[in-house]
């Protein structure tokens, strides 16, 4: 009891450091000019590839460790690192160093009546927590996006990947130093206690926003426990309505690949909704493709009369987000039950109208409430590398701050900057 | 005991049946068209005029209930309703209606390589609980403002104001009525009970986010226990900082415009940094109209040097938001030591520099992480009004999502919206 009494005292002497030592680097890091935040993000990339041999000993103690704590193939695969991957790593770095710096933009600076110039700039939030599973590339994309940005960052890695998270963080130090950057501008936890997360989260007074990144108990758990505000990613229940004015070849092509083109991804397809005059043309096509790739199919009654060897779909089927080769099918009356059915059942992560009606595209692009909105494209462009925002931290499913896919301008916020001349308010 | 339980369940049950109207009032408040909503804030302007004799009667049974029950004079006079109040209150809804709408407006709308286009859409949060103190007037702007932006309201003023709160809420019930809009797109609650409150700060599932206004410790107490994000307003300890290039008579003006224009409000200075190369100055000339004005001072050790008769400084003085005739006045040696103090006591709320020197003006604009930073510019300035945001709900000292004054935009977010052909994922 002593012990951990001891222990806990420990960590929370460290996190405090870290803390500390974040919000005093955020100050040096939030003013850094845009050249010496895109020279070390190059120097990172650079030391990434020179120490190709000592990321992939690194990792292969982490890989090592985790056959022989039986690991799933799943999770091992993402942890393991590759030449391959540590080339990409380099090259997001890379991109990022290309993006415009958000940083300092001034936008709607205007005069008032009063005399005032207002206007907004874009500053950074500061010190942002990330806590992740085990994946290394994580490590540098955040690192990344963070400094990009002009924030310090906390990484928490899954522990399984400590050993490759350190080899990581050692070229990352090098790039700061290479910079003239403050080391503690990004700083990697150092244990594996579980304890740490539960400091980095309520240290409201150091960390200014935390971004989870794993599955739903961890970020159901961080949210609930969290002094410092959350952006976080739930789940991903998304739909496509093939509407009865659409195209066929269109329908299918797109409800095709947002389910099939990945099983596992959050902006995949785990539902589809068919309006009555199109499911006896489509609904045959199309189970015949799922079929053939594997996906089983659950489906409403009507959907049965017309694919009669389909399983029946429950209510539970209609809140699935299946994450694998299964698909829940709906037949509709119309838009508007489309409409009523994804606002009941859905996640507003992202759904997808297949229509060649104006008014009906237009409808459902304001009415249906979901981060990404989309007409007659595949729900798995649902990315920030698709959207243009170049790497992303994550995808928010929440409503305020940053909502979809987050990238380096999620992670800035906007103050008010007003130039005067001497002016007082009367 | 057996009656707390069953008025807690009452409470809970009414609260519950508030949320699930709400949510399903937002959905068509989010769509209305803008012309209806417009129409209903005229409406309910003119039903306010027309039922003037109505809330002063209702505004005279709350004012004799809280003199009896030995309210203060202050808060009385913000629960009095006068004729020229309700004119007020009518011309603030008719200039929400002639603002631009911001729900729908699509920016940034760009090609991307894949053949999608990806642009952001405005959308309002949904439905907004507001809890306020005894200040009828805010049900009628606070209203205003979630109509305007698509989102459904609960609105629960303080208890001191239930009579004024109804009558100005069958105002608005005749408005939406007159406009073909729901009436549950904007509830006030009807009981005085405080669980009230604990039920709507909880409703996750019914409310997308909570806007308290009133004193520290209401917000405190909100944010601790809520589990629906919160836009809070904490602390205005601001600053402004007189820089040894500042022009002496804009120093003056400005900064005894800072502190004596309103004593009370958040964005009024609280302490005033001198340059100690202008301190010798520009000190005796403010002291002589601070100590005019009945401003009570207190300072540092070489402030007292030019100004003996003023009172030391402590520690708790940089800290202190005072909302009353009391500066506190500190010396520093140059601007990087002002900002210093900034960041170590201030609260991020405003502050300002007084400065003719065009490097350093840049410098702390850039530099100050306040939700509002100012060139030559009263702090007083900072209000929804003067920044020409039309009403505010209230103005934020968070970082994310809205930061300072909080109009119609900030009660609203962005999604992503993708107009396709047919395109897929490769």
């Amino acid at each position: 009891m002593n012990t951990n009494v001891e222990t806990t005292n420990a960590i929370s002497h460290y996190m405090t450091t870290v803390g500390q030592c974040a919000r005093a680097a955020s100050r040096i890091i939030g003013r850094a000019e845009t050249r010496v935040k895109d020279a070390a993000l190059l120097a990172i990339a650079e030391a990434l590839e020179a120490a190709t041999e000592a990321l992939l000993a690194a990792n292969r103690l982490d890989m090592d460790a985790g056959q022989t704590n039986g690991l799933e193939p799943a999770l091992l695969d993402r942890l393991e690192l590759t030449p391959k991957g540590i080339k990409t790593m380099a090259q997001g770095l890379r991109e990022i160093a290309a993006q415009t710096d958000p940083v300092g933009e001034i936008t709607d600076l205007k005069y008032r009546p009063s005399g005032i110039q207002v206007g907004r700039m874009r500053v950074p939030l500061g010190v942002i927590g990330i806590i992740y599973e085990s994946r290394p590339n994580v490590t540098a994309d955040a690192a990344a996006l963070c400094l990009k940005s002009g924030n310090a960052a906390i990484l928490r890695g899954g522990s399984e990947a400590l050993h490759s998270n350190q080899a990581i963080a050692a070229c990352i130090q090098h790039g700061l130093a290479a910079a003239g950057l403050p080391a503690d501008a990004v700083q990697v936890i150092e244990t594996a206690d579980r304890a740490a997360v539960g400091e980095l989260i309520r240290m409201a007074e150091y960390v200014d926003v935390i971004v989870p990144r794993g599955g739903k108990s961890l970020i159901e758990r961080i949210s609930r426990e969290a002094r410092v505000p959350v952006i976080k990613h739930l789940d991903g229940v998304c739909h496509v309505y093939i509407d009865d004015r659409a195209d066929m070849d269109k329908a299918v092509t797109v409800a095709y690949n947002a389910k099939t083109q990945r099983y596992g991804t959050c902006n995949t397809m785990e539902t589809l909704l068919v309006a009555d005059g199109i499911a006896e043309r489509v609904l045959p096509v199309l189970g015949e493709r799922y079929r053939a790739a594997g996906v089983e199919l659950r489906g409403c009654s009507k959907t049965r009369d017309l694919l009669p060897e389909v399983k029946i779909a429950t209510e539970e089927d209609w809140y699935a987000e299946y994450l694998a080769p299964i698909l829940a099918i709906r037949v509709v009356k119309d838009m508007d039950e489309a409409m009523d059915h994804i606002a009941t059942y859905g996640s507003a992560h992202t759904d997808a109208i297949i229509t060649e009606d104006y008014s009906r595209a237009r409808r459902f692009l304001r009415e249906v409430d979901s981060s990404s909105v989309m007409v007659n494209a595949s729900t798995r462009f649902a990315d920030g590398g698709e959207y243009g925002l170049g790497a992303e931290v994550g995808i928010s499913t929440d409503k305020l701050h940053a909502r979809g896919p987050v990238g380096v301008e999620g992670l800035t916020t906007q103050k008010f900057v007003v130039l005067g001349d001497g002016h007082i308010r009367q």
